[in-house]
């Protein structure tokens, strides 16, 4: 079987973390990187977290890079109120992972000397703020010309945010909105977006999350106590169902069929709003530069998150 | 029967024209005045055209007051590309009307004159940029409250522009954003929004058209005469159906049943994005300051136009 | 003698009343009106400190206009930390003034039927924010064409700010950067202006304005009573002497030779920075709109300053 | 002799090839690198500028490093209305250099490894715009720790701006405002800027240049003959003496005493206006992060800009 082969770049992040642990699963993925940018949480953080994930994971061996420890543009904003003080919902008491682990390149030069080092068959999954990506794009305008593909987690359709304080933004176009529009106009690959309005529209019921928060394998239990203060805040918002964010991105990217909807699209990112600001904002009228996800498979996404937990790895 | 009492301010127009000759058509509606300000052509455009309307209507009795000859901040923005140089479809064989019948009093100071004077039972219809109202507003702080409604056509909800430029604001807020952004903070009465989104999903059939621009009567001759570019656009374009925009907003104003779905929401205008200047954002975090008609029952939408064209007034 | 003819439109406000007390102290000086904008403080308290000066100066015939509200785009800042609560030192104990003698008709449409009247002969002098003169050229385009000129304190000619959040604008323009773009790019009339820079570039002695403190006319005491609270601040700030904002705009309306170092340049407002929202920029490229007057005869300032409140009135 | 150890990130550019030319003439300079940034021209043709100046210095042993190839935020524009189409005043005729001859490693990449192979002692010069050390930053947060200074030729004193749209920003700054903002907020160590203003403020006689031109040694040549174009635009533009930008920063890094007046201020980039984008504004009222050079010893410049040509190297 040709393997699908992925650098995940992420800021986990509770769902960063369920679209890792979706990746490793994967028979049919083969993740070269894990790349780390700041984001849901600080930077050594997302580090820390994603070395958790890993050993939780059995998966050491996936080489992790430390990337940007801000934005472009510092705006000291992050995502904790939701994701935890060390964005994986205050793991205290979890064992100490091994941060000398950390690759010493930097995660923009990882991104781009794996990507030179390929026969341009890697998928670049983005699924934190894209500033890993543009600083890469600007050491290596050719970065896209060696890439198959990259999917973003990030983004909106329809002006909806999720910004606490009523921005018309996605978290991630928000957290670095230079970097998103560095990546949409230059990065030159095809691009999939699972934009925020996409996530909205697909609910997973209650029962089903309910019974993968019983199953009491290693992984299931760890993703269980990860969800826990979560679950509260879905109840507290009266969500009529869970959301899968980042790794919707994942099964995009190793199953572009689970899109059974799309829409090419040209779009680009306001950068001077003051709501608006990260604001994806797409037309019809110029040459498209990236492909929407607007409608995903719910079964096939269910089934794949199940059989993350179902076995020992 | 009590009347609806309508004072109407326009940008005079193609579908501005569909509007007042709805408002003239129906026995429930008394039009007390209609103000004019600079929009889709120029303000003595608009004044022209709103004469040559109430003149097909036989309707001259009806105050008409000049309003704006500019947005707040000026741009030199107009629409003409869609509704001609004389903002009506380039009538440049139709009989003179006499300026003169022209009101001396500005349009904002009218406005404010008329609802004093009223029992507070007046709806205020913004059917073009909202210079003339946010002026109005600066004259006299506590218009709204002596306001029974203003019922607006503009803005956005989910982002999609209808500027050529590839901007995300819809024509009328895009025009003058910092006129709309006070009318939506400061008009302080219930207002119902008519969007540009709302107006996309709503398709009206060409075969009903046809039947309309077929009638023989005074007012429908007119009106096919002043649509014959407007199909041609609307066919370039392939649209699925023809919309109507300003007329929607009267039939609001009139029967606010007409409305099948709607939501509250608090609204703001983006005013300093470079895309997004004049695009309405909504949230449901904030009180809300306006109601967005959403669904409209089309059925009834058509027997009111249909109706407008039967019978000689 | 052939007077010179003025309307005053203010946010009084500390040197407000200077410049009022100046206007009037001057047999060349014919003031037709005082406008009212909120600015400093809100403008019922600007009303009031307008009345209180008038009635020291025992000029109560003289017409006080209420005009708007708010700027265009409400901010809802004002400068009350310099000026005081009520806009003029907490004048608590003063006798109350008859708020009933404020005239009906708004400031904009005030200034409006005034100049109309006029024989082209008046002199506009705003030293607040703009808002009542924009609101005034919406409702009468050509206003400025039946102006003498128009002398504004207020803008920026090096991109120094007075604002206390680190912003590149000068406080009036900074309060409705909209008014201030309308004023400078459609009033057409001459227009003269004392930019921030200048302020800062025309210091009086402490020496001098000791002297004016202790004179003990009516006008002097209270006068006096007023600066109490502002030389605690300029102390504090250690400034190198006085500065007189509003009343020079007053001495340039009065006698242009006052200057004696000008530039002519063609000035526009930054609308949307964040922190140059309201800074003026200038340039020599475009055919110029405005004046800076940017050296002033200081002893001949000084003159005018000290004959205010040598005599009763 | 301690020599102070340069690394120069340019986007040459006329007054670059003086830069570079100055610090090679002086004993007391250690070039260790050339950085090259797009700016005044792409960056291949500042590539290929920068060798073609080392080439007639005879330094072709100082390393060369090609950088981003666009700002963070692309905008398509340079300054070869004034520097010429390739930048150096259209060398056609110049013998070609051997491109081959540029180092591999990028010049963001580069600025690190050598400052980290460093004592501490590295002073950076940054005379284009400032993406170069912007990346450099992001893959580095420790850059300026292990700086001894960096001097920069940019940003604003008083919103005087020299871009051809009217724009309140200086050139470097306005071609990345981004990183500019980076720079000033992040980069910790002292800096010291030369703004567009004090640059404004020293003329250079035209007598002397003159002289200048006229010597005969091979720099002597290549020089007059890249300055001919700019001599004409200097005419044109009727200015009352001859500009050193850049050559005044390297004069700075190496001798911080020509700098006979200063100021320590907390400045910042405006990156959402209009006009001012790229605008540096600063005040006194924050920490200051940057010392601004208000006032230069000429004679002494004079003196080394002429020592320059004096010789062959
Ligand atoms: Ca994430
Ligand atoms: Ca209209
Ligand atoms: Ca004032
Ligand atoms: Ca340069």
């Amino acid at each position: 079987m040709e393997k699908t082969k992925l650098i995940i770049d992420c800021d986990a992040g509770i769902d960063d973390m369920q679209a890792i642990m979706l990746a490793l699963s994967r028979q049919e993925a083969e993740v070269l990187a894990i790349t780390c940018v700041n984001g849901n949480t600080n930077v050594d953080n997302v580090c820390r977290n994603v070395l958790r994930v890993l050993s939780v994971c059995n998966r050491m061996d996936i080489p992790v890079y430390k990337g940007c420890t801000k934005a472009l543009v510092d705006h000291g904003k992050n995502a904790e109120f939701f994701h935890g003080r060390d964005g994986l919902s205050d793991l205290d008491d979890h064992p100490e992972v091994d941060l000398d682990s950390i690759q010493t390149e930097h995660a923009s030069c990882a991104i781009n000397r794996i990507v030179n080092e390929s026969q341009g068959d890697i998928t670049l999954i983005g699924i934190g703020p894209l500033t890993n990506i543009a600083v890469a794009i600007r050491l290596n305008p050719d970065l896209g010309k060696r890439l198959k593909k990259c999917v973003i987690m990030g983004g909106n359709t329809e002006g909806q945010g999720n910004i606490e304080d009523g921005s018309a933004a996605e978290f991630n176009f928000h957290c670095d909105p230079e970097a998103a529009y560095m990546v949409l106009h230059e990065l030159s690959c095809p691009i999939i977006a699972f934009s925020w309005e996409a996530v909205l529209k697909h609910h997973y019921s209650w029962d089903w999350l309910r019974k993968i928060l019983e199953i009491k394998t290693t992984k299931a239990i760890f993703h269980s106590y990860v969800l826990r203060t979560l679950l509260d805040k879905h109840n507290e918002w009266r969500l009529p169902g869970f959301m899968l964010c980042d790794p919707t991105a994942v099964a995009i990217a190793l199953h572009e069929t689970i899109v059974t909807k799309s829409r090419d699209v040209f779009a680009t990112v306001e950068l001077h709003g003051r709501l608006s600001r990260g604001q994806m904002i797409s037309n019809n009228r110029h040459k498209p530069n990236v492909t929407l996800a607007q409608e995903i498979d719910t079964d096939i996404m269910m089934k794949l998150i199940s059989n993350v937990f179902k076995e020992e790895s």
